[in-house]
């Protein structure tokens, strides 16, 4: 039996043991929500050239001679927008020029239309408008080529497609998504059993771990023959890069994930952690597959996951190095609550902000069997053991929404 | 020309007159990420009878006869497990019990495994031990038959598709997704222009309202023709809900999508909004399709969908009466900034707790047409127009994963 401490630095250590997963190619289109595999660095500038910020006109300041008055005039001549490739400035003159479009080359001025007049051919505009650069982007004022755009492991949404379209990439190399075989068993589960029950888990580590983009295959034994229990997990271990099994490690007659288990020759990194709601969860591992055993209370298979499965998911599926825990969120408690001496609690809270600072509430809870309460709730909040929490104190708690 | 809240406003009495989205039917396994269209009801209590929280022995408290000694025994006699619809209980005996299996009828009390001894067909238990209720979930303890357990317009994920489940719904109601069409336009995406961009809008837009639960179709028309957008425009609105364009919509000769507007008979419900960066954003109606305008550079683009598009897919996938922003977090400004006098400012800025207190950092930006700058931020900060945030000021942003 394991504190959380101890068992995360088991998971930890057993991350770094995995082989890394492969890396494939997907179109960007189809790039969200995968990881990346390496590091991107920028093939051109951005802007790739020296390009205009404003709608207006471009000519060269050493063009203007000052004649003493606040007023000058300079011919119009060029016409540019973007996507042209413009001819060199023509000295003494000025071109109109688009935002976005291309400057001239030996232009170095940009007026922004709204700040002069235009009659016969002819721009008038005040010379204490002018200044070289002005209105002008950079090439490589955003970045240089050659610069780090993205590091590998990055979880890639809009914000990095948008970057990666700019470099007129098409082709990402991204982690092929893990593979988990999800199995839940008992003989409630048959439609046919007299008091016949809904199962709830494999529904919902399906959709819990298929939005952390795992592809899930999921498994139900509506039996408590050892057999069929042994089959499936057998089936799934040969497919999955982890496994989840919920309920049935308990010690009871029915209760044949930890007999399977050895029966298999599954290896036992540790067994039952020091933990509320979860207390069952155990940690095995069948030749390179990690198998998370989780309890059967759909509470507690819920916690367990979000505390455990998604974390090492997350390690596996951004390759890396260690455990990758979710960012918390700290806040005051609007409510007390004592750890057992020998078990963390986690809570299902709910997180508002009240002036300048977050307060965290208690979501009442039935216990291990509880599904109502996460509905209800905006994260999980940590207790250590021991530890008691009174109204007030800080606290912090990961949500939802982060994981 | 409107203030940030004027635009709202008009926003959120845009959302009111829009028809609400159809409901369609989904099974559940495909649910997550999908709005619910009415509110669900328990069809029947959970627990739905009295079960047993642990593995134990079940037992009637009257049933123990007092002998002033501390310890008893009654004779085991039947088996119950998960599934089972068990025989009432057989008065003076026990009945050996597994979690979550029906308690038998008669039966008041169980007793967990590891307080007692078993000899002969004996249970051995302490009289302390005993108390009416014990280790029993009562039948509805989480909800009873018909709670409310969802509201209509919850965006469904793993935790409420457990409750669903758990009542055996297998088809659930969602509203459907909203099509959304986008829009870029430009000579420069031409791939035979002398200087040709990569189009960055469509993708960026693509991935973020996608990413919403939205349907999304893009197109890209490579020319500045003026037919050409107005063919894509037409073509579009007919199959949309919403539609959003990007760029062409200043008064170059190349900025196409106003006049384009005006030809097809849209109207304007406000042109140009006093905020940085997305100024020219300009929102306009063609029959019942609301249209973004938004401006060309992709930085402008991406923080206009952010603040204005998202919240209005929102209010609409959820079938909201109001504008649905999304939740800000506070925390203190490492930096100071001073927003123009008439332009609501919107930064982009990393978030990072430092002891109690979560601090932002402004993410250097080149202005309108930087993407670099929100692949390094973490959300984006608001700063009211002509207020000055000094270095220790208490601000709020919204985080992208909130989003």
């Amino acid at each position: 039996m394991v504190s959380y401490e101890h068992a995360q630095r088991i998971l930890s250590a057993l991350v770094t043991t995995l082989p890394a997963p492969e890396v494939e190619y997907v179109p960007i289109h189809q790039a969200d929500g995968r990881v990346l595999a390496t590091a991107l660095h920028a093939l051109s500038p951005r802007p790739e050239a020296d390009i205009s910020a404003m709608d207006g006109y471009a000519f060269c300041c050493a063009d203007i001679v000052d004649t003493g008055q606040a007023r000058c005039t300079i011919p119009l001549q060029d016409y540019v927008v973007a996507g042209d490739q413009p001819a060199p400035h023509n000295k003494g003159t000025a071109a109109t020029i688009l935002t976005g479009a291309r400057l001239p080359t030996g232009a170095d001025c940009i007026i922004a239309r709204e700040r002069v007049e235009v009659h016969d051919g002819l721009l008038h505009l005040a010379l204490s408008d002018i200044a070289v650069g002005k209105n002008i982007r950079r090439v490589g004022e955003e970045f240089a080529a050659g610069s780090t755009l993205l590091t590998a492991s990055q979880k890639l949404d809009w914000r990095h497609i948008a970057l990666l379209v700019s470099q007129n990439i098409k082709q990402v190399p991204v982690y092929r998504p893990c593979r988990v075989g999800v199995i839940a068993s008992g003989a409630e589960f048959a439609l046919s059993a007299p008091d016949s029950r809904a199962e709830i888990n494999t529904p919902l580590l399906h959709a819990m771990l298929t939005r952390q983009g795992a592809t899930v295959t999921s498994r139900i034994v509506r039996s408590d023959s050892r057999e069929d229990l042994q089959a499936a997990i057998s089936e799934l271990a040969e497919h999955s890069d982890i496994l989840v099994t919920t309920g049935g490690i308990s010690v009871g007659q029915t209760d044949n994930v930890l007999p399977v288990m050895e029966q298999l020759g599954a290896a036992c990194l540790f067994r039952r952690a020091k933990i509320r709601p979860g207390k069952p969860f155990t940690l095995m591992r069948l030749g390179p597959v990690p198998i998370f055993c989780l309890p059967g209370n759909p509470g507690a298979t819920a916690m367990c996951a979000q505390v455990f499965v998604l974390p090492f998911l997350r390690s596996w599926m951004e390759h890396r190095p260690t455990l990758a825990l979710f960012p918390t969120i700290q806040g005051r408690s609007s409510f007390s609550f004592s750890a057992l001496s020998d078990a963390t609690g986690f809570m299902p809270v709910t997180y508002a902000q009240s002036g300048k600072e977050g307060v965290f509430s208690l979501v009442p809870s039935q216990g291990a069997s509880d599904v109502l309460c996460f509905s209800r709730a905006d994260g999980i909040m940590q207790v250590p053991p021991g530890q008691a929490i009174e109204i007030g104190d800080w606290c912090s708690a990961t949500l939802f929404c982060s994981v």
